[in-house]
């Protein structure tokens, strides 16, 4: 089954389709632009350089969160038009996990971390395992969350093998205690942020695992935290008591 | 200096800019389509993807061989007409040391393989080791040569630490011999082929040890080995006598 893969929940955004055995085509860019103008030209330079048509798709993957609440629902959106007009099924995936993805095939620990502001991060750990025949374990550890970087200092401190830091967060979290750390590794760059081809093999492990995708309507995003100007106008709120 | 690399040295092709931190574009496709359709506009969207004109380019890196004969003639034949025009500087790289950047961070061996036909590869060997500030070492143990499989195989029996085989002949050393390791591994998929960004990194480090770019006129593939219509001459005219 060909999977689209679409992720634009922060700086970094990708489009990438997969067939189950290889990336047919990838597109990503890191640059600060404007993703909506850039995530729907990019999905149709995937599906031309695949040479495929969009009918073609068996499944439409997202990153669904946590992330930048505009990428998100860039994201989102453009997913949901896809998958609206076409009726091709949906899944929305965890931003986290498919950042753990980025290093299957490594051993150790993945510490996939998005910077969330107010010195905070979008943060989950996944156990990593190599596989011989290419494919890797990545297995989740603990739910996505916002964490402060005090409080992931501490969990971290007495780590006894390899823990590696990966996302937009993962440089915060390397200045801040992961390069004092014995066991910490800081992703190689190419494999840092986030990966269309990622998001696309993850949703096919979830399907292989049983996971059901959903019509594009139901496709919802998974903000975790509140938004700034929602924090800012409770604390205006609780003020005023 | 912002590195443009490429490579289409085989049935994938991929172009990508690299800032020195960070991969700020790249697309790949690998799907068998005609490199010569294909790898100049993607080249333009990379470009416009990173926001920056040909012109803010320091350095046209290209995969320059082993490979496939028209992929690689295609490749230099654009970066030389870009060089040219642009007056930029180049640099020919190894397409096998470039695939070896794919597994940057890993520890253990690359065994780097092209497809070469006739039951042969083109390969060469490199040692992996990671790198806490995601820098990782990647170092040449061979020189790229043309190698049965056969002999290979006698070569890696007694691996006692993690081969990883990587590029579009890694499935077929897989099949004949690498699954019966101990100590084989086939490389994730995402990582198992041709990537801009990896010929950008390997010239990037290249510059960084005192490599000397060359104007584009200079670039020259390496083939390794007569292209199969050489061969067949060569062998009718031994034939002859």
């Amino acid at each position: 089954m060909l999977i689209l893969g679409i992720d634009s929940s922060a700086l970094a955004a990708s489009a990438a389709v997969w067939d189950g055995e290889k990336v047919l085509s990838q597109c990503t860019v890191n640059n600060r632009l404007t993703h909506s103008q850039t995530l729907l030209p990019m999905v149709q330079h995937v599906l031309s350089h695949a040479g495929i048509a969009l009918g073609d798709l068996g499944l439409l993957a997202v990153a669904a969160g946590p992330g930048s609440f505009t990428g998100l629902r860039i994201g989102l959106a453009t997913v949901k038009g896809l998958g609206c007009g076409s009726g091709i099924p949906c899944l929305g995936v965890s931003t986290l996990e498919a950042l753990a993805y980025n290093l299957e095939g490594f051993a150790g620990t993945a510490c996939c971390a998005m910077d969330a502001r107010v010195k905070q991060v979008y943060q989950a750990y996944f156990a990593l395992a190599p596989g011989r025949d290419g494919r890797g374990t990545v297995a989740r550890l603990n739910d996505d969350r916002a964490v402060s970087l005090e409080a992931l200092e501490q969990e971290l401190k007495d780590a006894h093998s390899p823990v590696y830091f990966v996302g937009d967060g993962a440089e915060l979290c390397w200045r801040q205690f992961g390069e004092k750390l014995e066991q910490g590794f800081l992703a190689p760059a190419p494999l840092r942020w986030q990966k269309g081809e990622s998001v696309a093999r993850l949703a096919g492990r979830m399907l292989e695992q049983g996971g059901q995708p959903v019509p594009a309507e139901a496709l919802a995003p998974s903000y975790l935290r509140l938004s700034q100007a929602e924090r800012e106008r409770k604390a205006r709120e609780e003020a005023r008591g």
